[in-house]
């Protein structure tokens, strides 16, 4: 899925984190917020999460086009509505989802510190990205660190004509010994909404089980099913398991909706959103070091699987995203030259140099 | 999937828990922990999960087995070895699934109780039966409930070629106000391995996607497939997210075994299994009435989908097993012939009357 090499310019993530930090700040976000808005943002393209990164940076979608038409909240009045030793709600003032998850992720990681376990829930947010970034942040606090989050209308429930909820994402992220973390990121879809873009732009079909057409049948031609929003959830049809999907999708949607009071499946327009997040402090169940250690032992045992024929590896979750991390922060990240495009009409709109090779 | 009625015979359930129960004190199990498993073993049977219910009590298989075997303890020193305002971790000292299901879930609802949300991990269990039984006793209590298990090594990681860890479902429960409860109760494998026995009994073939042969290749025969215990994750290929499903079943294998110390993954014997437990407040975040109230709307949302040809209606998860224990609560639970005798042998060799018409 990478786009071919002539298509992209190589881009230093630290460079592309300063450039979209400033041209937050241009947009009169608060100077800390919008650092942490631009790591998130970045992080995902350095991950390889191409979907949720810098794609959406540029004047004609998302965060630059709302904070301009002042749809989303510059600097919000974050407040905690609900409170107990273990859990909260937050209100965000229709601020930019990053700054509102990691505020809200580090709450539940300061619960969890006090009482073991903690779950904190967002209303009135917008979209916050990658899910991963905030359950990865409960990895450096010795947590297992979990991320959702609902999504706008354009996934079918089993037997269902229409789109009635989002791909609702479910993230992660559990700490290790000398093994890579484990992360999982996963919306509840077959595939992301934004596989569907890839495809589209590189002219393939996509396979039968991601999305149906506009009257409900099956297709594999990825403009139709992006026209059509009509997702099918993990497992695809009811024999594959469709309605196991459907069901974790309607379980993000609980928590990220019900239990914050912004139910994304009710709204036919795409925002707000509302968010969960929560942290498990390991030593309140068992020493660090045991945990980390069986840790390594199951990745071990998962990675030892023989192959099946024209496979090389067994993977785990997260492992390919590190590997993509490692190498973007060695040798750049690759933007296909519209989503470079992008960048610099936010540079010339904002006057904000782009000097990111 | 209904066997066909000539097989059958109908049980009333209340005649059957005492049964059980009766027959569990025979074995050696304290009053009231023989009630709680029957109680939670007849629930399954009642809810239409044949899979999880008396199909299992037998001389030959399981709980009536192991108890009389002394693999599975009939008086456990249940212990907490760790805990925290909203953690803890016991351990179970090889007792019955069921009956350390009930008692770390009751655990878990009192710290929710106190601090806004809990959970409870469980060391050293065996087979807890349904999922659902566990996370649905939150439901009394306007709490949101969450159940989780690892299981028996018989899923292969995607693209690999043995299997290396089990069918470990996920459960989530929460309260509607008129809706019936959402209850989500999954299997991480596109089937649970309780379809292949049910499709090898009826002589049917199974879908591509849930399971390989011993070659690792796809196959459609449930007692090959059953054979190989080589199932497939939920999404089953790598093109239709079958990574997706491994992901969880591991999500579920580190907090029910990484993080209490029991980890069947590792294991090439069944038992022992660990558990995990969780429950939110909804009072701590949000009013019970206004989650409820939402509850019922997003449900009325989601039945209101219009359904693709050949499909009658949507269906919301929980809801055809709530239809299922109301129907078998009045006209018997229909127990197949090879069920019911099975329980007959039970009650000759342990002298408990079996009148259960």
């Amino acid at each position: 899925m990478e786009p071919v090499a002539h298509d992209v310019t190589h881009v230093d993530h630290q460079k592309l984190i300063r450039f979209v930090s400033l041209s937050f700040e241009r947009l009169g976000v608060p100077g800390p917020d919008a650092a942490i808005a631009a790591h998130a943002l970045v992080t995902a393209d350095l991950r390889g999460v191409d979907t949720h990164g810098v794609i959406r940076f540029n004047p004609h979608s998302w965060y630059v086009k709302w904070l301009r038409e002042g749809s989303m909240t510059a600097k919000p009045n974050i407040r905690i509505i609900a409170e107990s030793d273990s859990g909260a709600l937050i209100d965000g003032d229709g601020g930019i989802g990053m700054v509102l998850g990691h505020w809200a992720m580090q709450l539940a990681i300061r619960k969890a510190r006090e009482s073991g376990v903690a779950m904190v829930g967002v209303r009135n947010s917008r979209h916050f990205g990658m899910s991963a970034y905030y359950a990865m942040m409960a990895l450096d606090h010795e947590m297992i660190g979990i991320s959702m989050t609902n999504a706008s209308r354009q996934v079918v429930p089993t037997f269902g004509r229409e789109a009635r909820f989002g791909t609702n994402p479910i993230c992660f992220a559990a700490p290790a010994g000398e093994a890579l973390p484990f992360v999982l990121d996963m919306a509840t879809t077959t595939a992301a909404a934004g596989k569907l873009e890839i495809a589209a732009r590189l002219g393939k079909a996509i396979p039968r089980g991601w999305a149906l057409d506009e009257n409900a049948e099956a297709t594999v031609d990825p403009r139709v099913a992006q026209k059509a929003r009509r997702l099918l959830s993990l497992g695809g049809t009811r024999e594959g398991g469709g309605h196991k999907g459907y069901g974790l999708a309607i379980l993000v949607e609980i928590l990220c909706g019900v239990l914050t009071g912004t139910i994304t499946a009710l709204n036919t327009v795409q925002e707000p959103r509302g968010h969960f997040f929560g942290a498990i402090r390991i030593d309140s169940f068992r020493s660090v070091n045991e945990f980390k250690s069986d840790m390594d032992r199951l990745i071990r045992e998962l990675k030892s699987t023989p192959p099946i024929a024209g496979q090389e590896r067994v993977y785990v979750a997260g492992e390919i995203e590190f590997e993509t991390a490692r190498q973007r922060a060695a040798e750049g990240i690759p933007l296909h030259h519209s989503v470079f495009k992008g960048l610099r009409e936010v540079s010339e709109l904002l006057a904000v140099p782009c000097d990111l090779t």
